[in-house]
This record gives structure tokens, C-alpha cells and sequence, in this order.
């Protein structure tokens, strides 16, 4: 089978994958599921990983085939596989899961002790079949496209993972701000809405970001380039303050908002990782407010946002590419010309 | 009445105050409580202040009496006093509160929109008399000396409310780690074990601090000299890290733990405010923890922290000294030369 | 002014109050608040009180006017008040608190110690003025009718707080049911549907609730007379059960219901309160469900409320009434024949 | 082997179960654990099942072996086993678990949707092996004896349950009441003991049993025979009632105690279920209280409850039995005449 792979890693993203020939996975555990893939969607952390960012913090054996945000048709199962059969069309989790270690005991499937994570750590949906297992994929409702849902298995479930946590602590009234609607972030935004009766606050430097947000249901939009966050948020809070911040961006500058954007008791998520935090401890103590890390969303969660999806609550702006042109892709998001969310259909 | 003021802001913590005689505050808003100080508590956040480490944070009119940890008794009250009355023994807590803003409506009283607090922003307890108010003032149980519980008005707050937070995540099995075991991590350390069955580690400079931490319930110490805090907790949590990090110091090398030491879905809750964070974003993705601020405790935690202390579950070591002492005081906690918590008694 | 007061309790509610000339109230302490009313709403509970069902419950001194869901216009104030002036448009939160009991601390103003309830301990709106505090009042936004508004005060409120309670442990996909979709199940209705991406539910025994119901978002409707809501509900959420249900009706045959269509950890919440529960215990075990009551909203709720209403969240359809056919209006309730909400305009 | 199996429901527990020769279990699927029995808790439920009270919750099919409380030594594994071996000492969670369905993906394995439990609806452990599997059992501490910690396979985390449950709303200052402190009641004291800093009221009808509370913790006990249990709680709460409520008898009369002795916002939680919930829906709504059903603990709180057995933290009485004389315990126990638990050891 066809399958797009990092053999080395490089700053160079329009060349960093080779489209080559491999042999298809087969289920040979007895809880195995191979996957006919129709949709992989392409991500920022995808480029990230072709650099090398992400050696500091998992094991990659090179090659490796890229793509973590997996939906297609079931094609095998391992022996003990009783939720999904061939022909099923499934979104995948890309994160294979232990399901004894404590953490998979309580649901939390992202901390699992002994982990393997598609396009990250094993080989991903870059390709024309997945080897997955039963405790990573969702059979699709009726309806659903794997192409279109395909994103939703990392950066939606990053997005909705967010979104969740901030909405335990948003009351009618309060406003959250979110920083950056690119991919993750207008899918963060509609989570929201759907889910709290708080005010939005959508800070973008696109003008098609920001105008994307106000139809999205962002009640205020900010350019940070001609605007003042700061004044910004604390003229539509009336002083208060946002009570809960998801910044998909993580820059320097982006993260230096909080304390004068977050509200006393509030958080502001990490959810992009574009840089660092820096700030006295005096500011975190004054303000009481939190620098909180966000990873992928948990296996369940996944399967809330299909609901979501279902629903029709959350939409997401697709493009199609070939898997040929898989390099053309990295090297378009690179320079923002990517609108929406684009997915490798093999 | 005599009474302690900073006039203006110096490194010279040893020569900061001035004893001086000033009038008696009188009770004259129909809420005023005016108490005669028995004990009033030193901090290190009174040394802060003395050097002007706060005027970023809060307005400060110079001259001020310092002094935010106070008790003593009830001499006189406004017209529309209803809970105490002259002869009550009283702690303070530091802040008055306006009780009509929508924080005071939720019981987050730290986070008031009209606050005061003493030694900080309004005159504070290191005189004969101070000027409180009726939302301030928790009448004592039998038995307990108003010299022994002033500390806790505030370092014992804001230790007993970062503890508070961490217990709500700690199960049996879990760990806490528990970094700077002075004035207020002893506190914190022992709220801890009071009120959880998790298993704590104290990591310290000094010995007599984790001597200190070991009496006190510290399931283990760590000298960070000595040892690699992240091993010791690494090992002593079989690889999974600690659930719950209570950091007392705040400063560069003990923020800097985190990523290492916290449990993916904990908290590195900072309390002292020593130093800096500073951690790229993708630090916090990846460990998916939070640095988390935490302020001076509100008000009904004191009210739960005058019960543990009643039950004696927390005990404090205090060391005593004259009003005229006051600068001496300063000097030896600069030094690090006081053991247990310093209580002027005017 | 004129204030329509209850005598003595009868089971004739049609000739329950009498409408006469009293004096008109005065702000005579220092957090004093008169309000002139433009709004009054009468509810079941008023019913239920000149029927003399209250008196197990509270103290109530006859004569009493009665009205607990009051707002105006701010005419006169105590001396110490500060967050509204005369001229200030106000809803007003039936209860009076004293702020510094411990629970008025936590903002659980509802179990405040020494709380007065409008038109349920002392006089309530059914009047041309009302006397009420600083703590029960907020401002409206400009656009919102006092009239309109009137019913939240704790029809809206009492509503919005159990919908706040279950919203909690409602996730996309998760199925709500609500029972009894009248004045306040309605409302209940619309701050799920606002507050969560929940599946809803809704029974009604009348035709036309069912369709008011599907138009403000349920998403199926059952008539426990012609359908087994058990069965109904089984169907609907593939046999799980309900995460939550809101029972506006609180009779024997509804709460009945919860054990079979309440999910596994789920929530009966009782807010009407017509009858009884009525169970074995080993039935809560085995399903480990809770009855959990239902109490009128604290006032920060209503201030959330306010804002739903703002939004456009929360609809309310009102019928307006004189003072001098209030018992008409006691009447017509008993009956069933009032659409929406009565409010009282004097 | 031998077993002691149920035939015929029979209200003459002295000759319930019958000790007879069947075919020892093998581990023919890929998770499959056998187990050789040491130490098998005998418990109240045991006697409810012989009289076929579970019949309206749980399918059983007869005859059918007891014993839902089991702890031995590996002795056969099936081929995916990864976390135990042969030769290693378990504690055996009583429910079997698929960790494919939404509950067991979210922690929540006693609500696992294809579930099968031990000595209910499938053989149980009083027998010399009993058959369970990977995702139910738990490798002791070294220094836990078998026979020990057997019955907090079911007593254990049920009382674990519902006291960790209490726990989250039980500040300083705060009281707990254990109504029965028998086999479960005690183990929940002591957890509520080393979890909290509550202050614990302990009610039983027997002298020996009140004296055992107030060793293990508590701060008082009543005789609900000799005193007014209302009274004496009001009393100790100076008015406010207790936080939360653990009924571990679930009577009539001890369920009818809510009204009064429940504190605003707390729950009563029903753990045993020797009898009826009947109120007035009213009282619910009135004190705003829930009757909080509990099931048994999920795996995760095994986990938790034997690091509280490990810390010392909860001790357990046991009496230990040969598997011949299983029907004179059930007769004992129906009697009252066993202290602390009985343990079968075949």
C-alpha cells in the first residue's frame, strides 16, 4: 500500500515526506482493527513533528508514516473485537490505549502508562490502511462523512477537550475570550457556544479569522495588531476580566495576555504551543488565575464530539488533497494559505 | 496609640518601620470593629512590602501602619454590629470586604471589587488598635490564644486554601509534594495531612525544615542540594509524578520542577512568588499540569481553619516579640533567623 | 397604598386574599430598599400557601401580603445603600439575608440563618410597594420590562437553579428529561437547551405544553397517558436511561419514574413538589440514583438568569392581571387555565 | 473442587447453600484469571440473596455459587494477561468489566453496560478456585494478608464509596453521620476519618458497636433508642445539621431522619437497604437534601482502599471459617452474633 513517511527530520516541510510503498497492516492481536482510510486530516503539529519539535517529548523511530487524525471503513478484526465488524466506517482516536494501567482505569486514556499514538509514536493514516485497535475508534452515525470527521480526531477533540473544561466554569453572563480561530480555535469557539451561555471574545490578526468568528457566534472580535487585548476585554467585561481564556496560539505574546485578561479565579488554557510563558509568580498569585496545559482530548470525548457533529453544532471547513500532494500541504499551512482544515483523502 | 509605619519604601529592611504615636481609630461606619491587638504575625510579605515589591500590584498610601495577621479583642462597634460585640476575642482576616459585589455574593470574598486590606493598602494590626469590620472578624473558640492564631490570618489562610484546592485531587495512593516547609508550608503540610490520606514528600534546603516536615506527617524529605528532586519523586511515585505540588517558594529553580515532577492532570500550584516561570508552551501540552496562582484565602476558610486548629490538627510554632522589636524582627526573617512564626504582641 | 393580604388559610383559594388600604413602607435601616411595583407574579406556591401548606414549614403572621416575585422601581433607600438609587429598576429576589451567617458567606444566600421570604414570612408584592434590602435587589439591564422580568424572581430562579445543578452532568449525547412543562418547567426547558448540548425530553400531560415544549427545543415529547415514559425514554437513549431529570411536578406517579428512567449515577431533581417519594431503598442502591430537592435559586443566580434573559435565551410568556382579580387569578390556576405566567401589575 | 452453592432461594438462610464437588474454572479467554481462594467475606447480601431478594435486579441462574468478596493467589492466566502472573496475591474486584462500553471508558466500571459479578449473577469465591479476569483484579501490597483484605472486595469499597463521595462536601468545621456501624459503617468511619477533617456523630443500637466508633474516631455516638437522634445532632451542629449522612442501614426509620438532621445542600446516602425511602416531596424541596443512592466502589477505589489498608489508615475485624460451616455464618450474622467480618477460608 501507498504511504506518505518522515524519514528524516527538516525545517524544509515542502519536502519532509516520502510517498512509498510499504506492506498493509495486518490484525494479528485479538484486539487489533485495521482501518481502509478515507480521510486523514493534515495538522500544525504534523509540520512540528517533520522539525523535530517533538523529539524532547516522545521516542520516534524513523520511518515513520505521519497522520493522527484518522476516519475510514473497517476492513479486519482481531479475534476478541466485538464493537466494530468489517464495513463499519469509524473515526479514530489516535491514541491506542492499554486499558489497565490506572489512568485508562479512570478514563483518562491521554495519560495511559503504556501508549501508542498514530503519526506520533506508530505508524499513522498517511497511508491507505491504518493498523488501530477497539479501544481507539467510534463507529460513525449514520450520515456522517469519514472526510469531513476525520479532523475531529485530534484537533477537535484538542479544541473540544478545551472547551469542556472552560464551560464548568462559565455562568450566563460571563465572557470567554478565545485567541486564535484558525483550526482548532473555530471549532474551540462553536464547542462553546453550544455548551455555555457566556459572551465569546474572539481575538485574531486575520480579518477572515475574526469575521469567521463573528458567524461562528463570537459576540465581540479583536484585531491584536490594531486593538488593545487588554482594554478590549476589560471594556466588555466591565473590569472583571475574561473568566475563562483558551489561546490556541501559546505565543509569548499571546500567554503575556493573561494577567490582564483573565478574571480573579479564572484559567487560561494552553492549547497552542507556538512559544513560552514567562511571567512573575507575584502575577500568578495576584491574579489567582492558572497557566493550564491542555493535551488531546480523552477517548470519550471524542465520542461527545461526534454527538456534537451530529447534532449539527459543530461544522468544519474541509479541503480535499490528494495523498500525492501531501508536502504541498505541510508547506501551505506553513504560510496560512490553508483555509479551514485540509484532509488527505488516499 | 503606638503604631508601626512604613514611610517609604527601602532595601534596609532593618531600618523599614517607625513607632510612632498616632490617634485611635474610631468606629464610626455602622459596620466598624475596633480591636485591641493581642498578636500581630510578621511575614515575609511585610519584608515585600517594605521594599516596594507591591506598588505594581496595589495602591498604597505612605505613611502606613503595616501588619496584616491580626487578633486581639473587641472594644468597639458600629450601630448595625450584630455578630460580635466589645470583650469578644477575634481573629481578623486582612481583608474587608463590601459584601454586595458579585465575588462577596459568591463567598470569593479575595476577590471583592471594593476591598481593603490591612497592611497592605489600609493601616494594619502592628499598633495598639486596629480598624476592621464586621465581615472580617471570626470570633475564637475557648481555649484558643489570640497570639497563637494571628499568624494564620493570613499565612495560615493562604496555606490552608492551597491546600484545600490540592486535597479535592488527592486520592489514597496519590502524593503531594510539598516545596519550602517555613512559615507557611509547615502549615500547609499539615492542613494536607489532616484532610487527605494522600502521601507527602517535603523537599527543603534546610535540615531542621525537613526534620520539621518529617514530624509533622512528611511521608519522605528531599534536600534539592543533595538530591534530584525529579528522581526522588520519580521513584517514590513509581514514575507517575505528584498529583498535587504545593509551592511555597515561587522562585526560578523550583518552578521549573514542574514538567518533571507534577502528574499529567496535576497542579504546580504557586503560593510564594520568589522568583519566575518560565516554560515553553508545549511543556504544559505535553504534561497537560498548570501553574496555579493562589491568593490569600477568603473568608470562610479561615473560619475552617480556626476549626482545625481547634480540633489540633495544625499547630504553629510562634516566637514573640515587643512592637519596639519590630525592625529586629524584619532583619532575622531576612536572615532567615526565625524559626516558627514571629508574633508582635503590642 | 393598596395590598392584597392573606387572613386566615382556606382551601377556597378564589376568595383567599382581600385587597386593602395599608401603610406604605419605609426605609428605616440603614440597607433598606422600597421598591413601587410594576410587576408581581403569582405562582403555584401562593396557592399552596393560602391553602395554609407552608405553616409545617415556616412562621408565617397573619395578615400577610403575599408576592415573591417582585420588580420596579427603587423610590426610597437606607443610608448606608450603595449599589442601587431611587429612579433604579429592580428585580427583586424574595429573600432578605443577612450576609455574615456562614452560609450567606458561601453565597448560599437560600440557607441564610436569619432570612425574611417576601409574601412568605413577611409582606411580598401584591402591593403598591414593597419593602426589601440592599443584598435582594439587582438592576435591570436597559430593554428588560420589569413586568416581564417579575416571574424570574422565583419561578425563573428556581428553575435556572436546577437546570444549573444538572447542566453540570450533562455531556453531548446525554439525554434530559423534563416533566411538567408549565410555568416553571419551561423555563427549565430553555436554560438546559441555553446552558448544554443535551438531548431533551420533555413530558407533559396537556397537548399544548408538548408543543411549546418541541418549539423551545426538546427534541421528542411523551404524554404519560397515552405512552410508557419509561419506554419512551429507554428507547430514546438506547437503553442508558436519563443522565438527569427535572421533575416540575414532584407527584407520587413522577417520581415513581426514577428508577427506570434515571441513567446509573444520575439525578432525580424534585422541584414541584405535589406529592410524595415513595421507594425502597435497595431500588436507589441498585440504580445509585439520587432524589435530590430543589430549592428556590440564590441571588447570584438570578443575577445569571438576568443575563440569560438579556441574550434572548429565556422566554416567558406572560399574561397581565389588576391587583383587584388577583383571587381570580388564584382561581384560574387551581384550574389550569392560565397560559404562561400571571403577573400582577398594580 | 469444592464449592457452596445456592439451589433454591429459601428464606432459612441456616440452610441455604450446599458444599459440593464441581469442575475447577480454566482460563480459556484471552483475559482470564483463576484464582485460588484464601480468604471469601461473607456479607449481608449474601443472606439477601439466599432469600432471593436481588431477583427483581439481576438475572441469576441456579445453582450458582456465593461469594462476591475474594482474595487469593494467581494460579492460571489467559494468553493477553499482562499486569499478573501466576504466584502473585490478588484482591478481586466482584464485577467482571468489558472496558469497551461508554461506562467503562469513563472509570466507571460498576455501571459497564455487560457486566458480569461474583456470586450474583456468575460463581462466586466460596470455593477453592474462583474464575475472574485481568480487569478486575488487583496485586497486593507486600504485608497484606489475603484473608484480610478480602472483604473489602464488597464491604470495603461500598463504605470507600459512598465516604469518598461525602468527603468532597465535608469541610473543618463540618460533621458526618454514620448511621450503623457494622461491617460496612465501621470501614466507612475510618474512611471518613483519614479522608476529612469532619467532625463524625456515630448512631447505632448497640453499645459494643458505639464504643467501637468512638475507638476508631468518631466525636460522639447516640442510641437512637435512649436519645432523639434529631436533637442530638442539632445539638453537636449548634443548629445547622449534618454536612452529609452515611445510612449504612437504609431503614424506614433511619431514612426518614433526613428532614431533620440533613443540613441544607447535603445528602443523605443510602448504602444499606433494609427498608423504604417516604417523604414528602416538599421536605426535599424545603431542606433542599438528596437521598444518594451507593452501589458498590468501582475498580479505581479498590485501588484507593487498599493504599488506605496499606497506610493503616482502616482496620478490619475478622472472624475466620472453614467452607463447611457457611450456612451456620449466614445464620449467625442473621442473628447478629458475628463482630467485625466473617472470612471463609477454603
Amino acid at each position: 500500500m501507498r504511504a506518505a513517511r518522515l524519514h528524516e527530520y527538516t525545517g524544509d516541510v515542502a519536502n519532509g515526506l516520502t510517498v512509498e510503498e510499504i506492506d498493509r497492516p495486518e490484525a494479528t492481536a485479538s484486539d487489533d482493527v485495521v482501518v481502509e482510510v478515507e480521510g486523514a486530516g493534515w495538522c500544525q503539529t504534523d509540520n512540528h513533528i517533520v522539525e523535530g519539535m517533538w523529539t524532547d517529548y516522545v521516542d520516534q523511530d524513523l520511518p515513520m508514516t505521519l497522520g493522527h487524525e484518522n476516519a475510514g471503513t473497517v476492513v479486519e478484526v482481531g479475534d476478541d473485537v466485538r464493537t466494530v465488524e468489517p464495513g463499519d466506517r469509524v473515526v479514530c482516536h489516535p491514541v491506542q490505549t492499554c486499558g489497565v494501567c490506572r489512568p485508562c482505569r479512570e478514563g483518562e486514556t491521554m495519560y495511559c502508562e503504556s501508549q501508542a499514538f498514530n503519526g506520533l509514536t506508530v505508524d499513522g493514516g498517511f497511508a491507505d490502511y491504518l493498523l488501530t485497535g477497539e479501544r481507539s475508534v467510534i463507529a460513525l452515525p449514520d450520515g456522517v462523512d469519514p472526510v469531513d470527521i476525520a479532523p475531529h480526531a485530534d484537533a477537535g477533540i484538542t479544541a473540544y477537550h478545551a472547551a469542556k473544561r472552560a464551560v464548568g466554569d462559565l455562568n450566563p453572563g460571563d465572557t470567554a475570550v478565545v485567541i486564535g480561530v484558525g483550526g482548532l480555535g473555530h471549532i474551540g469557539l462553536q464547542c462553546l457556544d453550544a455548551m455555555s451561555a457566556a459572551d465569546i471574545v474572539a481575538v485574531d490578526l486575520k480579518e477572515s479569522a475574526r469575521d469567521l468568528a463573528a458567524d461562528l457566534g463570537a459576540h465581540l472580535t479583536a484585531d491584536p495588531e490594531g486593538e488593545d487585548v487588554a482594554t478590549v476585554v476589560d471594556d466588555f467585561t466591565d473590569g472583571t476580566g475574561a473568566a475563562q481564556v483558551l489561546d490556541f496560539v501559546g505565543a509569548d505574546e499571546t500567554t503575556a495576555l493573561a494577567p490582564d485578561i483573565v478574571a480573579a479565579g479564572g484559567d487560561h488554557h494552553i492549547i497552542g504551543y507556538g512559544g513560552h510563558v514567562h511571567e512573575p509568580a507575584q502575577a500568578l498569585v495576584d491574579g489567582e488565575f492558572a497557566y493550564q496545559g491542555n493535551i488531546v482530548g480523552r477517548f470519550t470525548e471524542l465520542q461527545e464530539l461526534v454527538a456534537l457533529v451530529e447534532r449539527g453544532d459543530v461544522e468544519l471547513t474541509t479541503s480535499r488533497y490528494d495523498l500525492g500532494d501531501i508536502n504541498a500541504v505541510a508547506e501551505k499551512l506553513e504560510h496560512g494559505e490553508i483555509d479551514g482544515r485540509a484532509v488527505v483523502t488516499p
